[in-house]
C-alpha cells in the first residue's frame, strides 16, 4: 500500500470516452489498495475556448481576471472525472485549488505555490476517497485565484507528491515515456527505461517537452520518483529519478530545439567589462542567453556570438543597436534559420570521448558546426537549420546503433 | 449616492456583444457615484452544455460534483463580465460565490442561503472597485461549493441586497417588466409601474415566470426594493415593493397557468379525517395540491377534486389508486387537459365585486367554469385549455380596456 500521485493532461480527458478511461487507471491503482491523489488539467480544447472569449471581449484583461476565467477548464474536468469514478461505483471527491490548499504567490498567471497545506485532502484520504484535484490553479493571500502558468498541472502534481511524501508520482501523458531523440522523427529512437533528474532537465531544456522543467526540479529537489507514461497504452513508462541506473549509459538521449536565433556582435574593443554590460543589458529584458561565444578579432577588437530564443531576437536587437555606438561596435548580425542539436548524458561525466564520437557522427554526414557549448552532461552544437534532422540522426545511429 | 445590485440573467450575457452591453449599463450607474454589486447567471447555453457533458458521462452522478460542474458556468460569465469592464476603463473585482461570503446549508442542488459575509465585499466597495458576484453558488460548512437552486441568481442579488442595506436590487431579465397579462398573448396588456410583493408572489405562482418566488419572498421579508427591467430597452420597469402605488389597482394582473392537472376522487365515503388522510399522502411525495374542490354526492359520499402541477399527474395518481380501495372512493379520475387563470390584486380585499365582474366576463365570452379559488388578492378558475386564451383576453379587457 502505498501514497501515489497521477497527473493527467489535457488530452487524457479531452472526452468522455478518455476521461471513462483514466477512470479506469485510477481505480485500477486504487483496487490494489493505495491511497491515490489525481491532478487534472482543463479538457483538451477549454482552455482555448476560454481564451477566445476572453479576447473577444478584451484582449487586454486583467491577468487577476484571466486567472478566474481559466481556473474554471479544471473545475470542469475535475467534476467530470470525479463522476466518471463514482459511476463505477467507488468513492471519490473533487477538490479546486483553494480546497486542495494550494497557497501561491500573487503573480496571476505565473504564480509560484508557496505551500501546499494537504489538511483537507489528508481528511479525504483518511474516508479512502480517490481525490482528484484541479491542477494549475491556487489561492493567494488574498483568496483570489491564481494559476501557476507553464507546465502548470504536472507542477500541482509534484507539489502535492512532495508535501505528502508520495511514493510515487505518475505523469500521463499523450507520449509514453523519455526516448533517445524525438521517435516522431527517429525511426531507432528507443524508450528509456529510467533517467536521472539533471538528464531530464537537460532534455526539457532543449526541447524534448516531455516534462517541465519546473516539475523536474521540484521532484528534484524534494527526490519524488516521477514516472512519465500514456494514459492509452498501458505499459510502464520512463521512470526520474536521482541516478538513472546502476549500469550508467553514455547519453540518455538526442534533442533538438528549432526555438534559437544567434546574434554576432562584431568588432568589439577588447576592454575589460564589456560582456558583462551587453549580457546584463539582455537580462534586464528578461532576455536568457544561451551558447557564448568569443572569438579573438583583428586590430584588437574581438567578435561575440550567442543565441536567444527565437521569439525574443527582435527584442535583443532592439537592444544591443541602441547601444551599438556606445560599445564602439561595428556592426550587430543575427541569424534564425539555426538549430541546436545536443546530446545529454550523466555518463558523459567520466567519459571525455563522448563530444569527439559526436564530432566525428556530424562530420561523416557533412554538418557544419556553427557553435560549440558543453556542460558536465550535455553537448550542444549549433548547426544550419536544414542540417537539423540529418544531424540528429547521425548522432543517434553512433550512439543507439546497438542499444535494441 | 446609493448601494444598487444588479442582477442580469443568461440572456444578458450570452454573448460578447451582450455582455458590452451590461458592462455599459452597469459603468452608467457606477458613473452617477453609486457603490454597485453585480451578480451573474451563466452564459445562455453554458449550464446546459456542461449538463449535457455530466449526462454524457454519468447521468446519476452525486449532487456534489454537479454542483462543482455547474458553478464553473457563472464563474466563466463572472470573469467575462469583469474583463468587458475593465476595457471600459473601469476599476472592477470578480468575486466567486465562496470568495463573496455565500455561506449556505449542504443541500447541493438547491442550498438554502443561510447567511452572506459580505466583508470582501464591502472591502471591494471601499476601494471603489465594481464587484461582479457569480450568482446561484455558495460553499456550506465543509468548504464544499453549492448551488442555491431555481430561481438562484435572483436569490443571490436578494440575499446580498439584504445582507447590505442597498437601496434598490434590479433584476435584468429579457421581459421589461411585470404586466397585467402576458404581453406576447394579450395585445392590450400593460406594463405596471409598480406592484406589492404579495400580488408578484401570486403572480410568479401563477406562472408569470418573472421573477422566482423564492427571491420575492426575501425581497418582502428584508424589505428590499426590486425593480424587474430588461437590460436591452434601457425603459425603467416594474418596482416591487410593499405597496403597490398611493391610488391602489383594483387588480394588478391576469395569469394563465397551463402546466396544471384536475385530479377527482368519486364517491368518497362522508366520514371525518379522509381528506387529510388523501392530501398528507400526496405531501409525503412532494406533491402540491393547489385548488381543492368538495362536493356532496349521493348516498352519504362525496366528491373531492383537487389541481395538481402537470409532471405530478403519473405519481400523484399512483398514490391515489394504491389507496383507493382502503379509502372506499369509488373511482379516481383525472384531466389534464385543463388551465387556471387568475386575476391578483392587492384592490380586492376591499372591494368584493371582482369576483362577479370576472365571472361575468367569462359568461360573456361563454367560459365554463370548472372549480374557483380565492384568497385575499386573488381569484383563481380552473377552464378548459381551450378556453384559456379567450378567458384571460375577457379578463383582461373587462378591467383593463380603460387602463391605457
Amino acid at each position: 500500500m502505498a501514497l501515489i500521485v497521477q497527473k493527467f493532461g489535457g488530452t487524457s480527458v479531452k472526452d468522455a470516452e478518455r476521461i471513462n478511461n483514466v477512470a479506469n487507471i485510477v481505480t485500477a491503482v486504487y483496487r490494489e489498495g493505495n491511497d491515490v491523489v489525481v491532478v487534472v488539467s482543463a479538457q483538451g480544447d477549454t482552455t482555448d475556448d476560454l481564451t477566445e472569449k476572453a479576447q473577444e471581449i478584451n484582449p487586454k484583461a486583467s491577468k487577476r481576471e484571466v486567472d478566474v476565467l481559466l481556473s474554471a477548464g479544471e473545475q470542469i474536468s475535475a467534476a467530470l472525472l470525479s463522476m466518471a469514478i463514482e459511476k463505477m461505483g467507488y468513492p471519490v471527491v473533487s477538490l479546486l485549488g483553494w480546497q486542495a490548499g494550494f497557497e501561491t504567490t500573487s503573480d496571476h498567471g505565473n504564480a509560484r505555490i508557496k505551500r501546499v497545506n494537504a489538511d483537507r485532502i489528508r481528511k479525504e484520504l483518511d474516508q479512502h476517497r480517490i481525490v482528484v484535484v484541479a491542477g494549475f490553479q491556487g489561492v493567494n493571500r488574498y483568496g483570489d485565484i491564481t494559476t501557476i502558468g507553464r507546465g502548470g498541472s504536472d507542477t500541482s502534481a509534484v507539489a502535492i507528491a512532495a508535501t505528502m511524501h508520495a511514493d510515487l508520482c505518475q505523469i500521463y501523458t499523450d507520449v509514453d515515456g523519455v526516448y533517445t531523440a524525438d521517435p516522431r522523427k527517429i525511426p531507432g529512437a528507443v524508450k528509456l527505461p529510467s533517467i536521472s533528474y539533471d538528464e531530464m532537465l537537460e532534455l526539457a531544456t532543449l526541447g524534448a517537452q516531455v516534462l517541465h522543467n519546473r516539475s523536474v526540479e521540484m521532484a528534484k529537489k524534494y527526490n519524488i520518483e516521477l514516472e512519465v507514461l500514456s494514459s492509452l497504452t498501458g505499459e510502464r513508462g520512463t521512470i526520474v529519478k536521482e541516478t538513472s541506473s546502476v549500469e550508467k549509459m553514455l547519453i540518455t538521449g538526442v534533442a533538438k530545439d528549432d526555438n534559437i536565433a544567434r546574434i554576432s556582435i562584431i568588432g568589439v574593443p577588447d576592454k575589460p567589462g564589456l560582456a558583462f554590460k551587453i549580457f546584463s543589458k539582455l537580462a534586464s529584458k528578461g532576455i536568457n542567453v544561451d551558447i557564448i561565444l568569443q572569438s579573438i578579432g583583428r586590430n584588437g577588437t574581438k567578435d561575440i556570438s550567442f543565441t536567444v530564443e527565437k521569439n525574443k531576437l527582435e527584442e535583443a536587437l532592439e537592444q544591443l543597436q541602441s547601444y551599438e555606438e556606445t560599445w564602439g561596435a561595428s556592426g550587430v548580425v543575427s541569424d534564425d534559420n539555426v538549430t541546436k542539436v545536443s546530446v545529454v548524458g550523466a555518463g558523459m561525466e567520466s567519459h571525455p570521448g563522448v563530444a569527439a564520437e559526436m564530432f566525428e557522427a556530424l562530420y561523416s554526414r557533412n554538418v557544419n558546426i556553427q557553435m560549440i557549448a558543453t556542460s558536465e552532461i550535455k553537448i550542444s552544437v549549433l548547426v544550419n537549420k536544414a542540417d537539423g534532422e540529418r544531424a540528429v540522426e547521425a548522432i543517434h545511429d553512433k550512439f543507439f546503433a546497438n542499444y535494441n
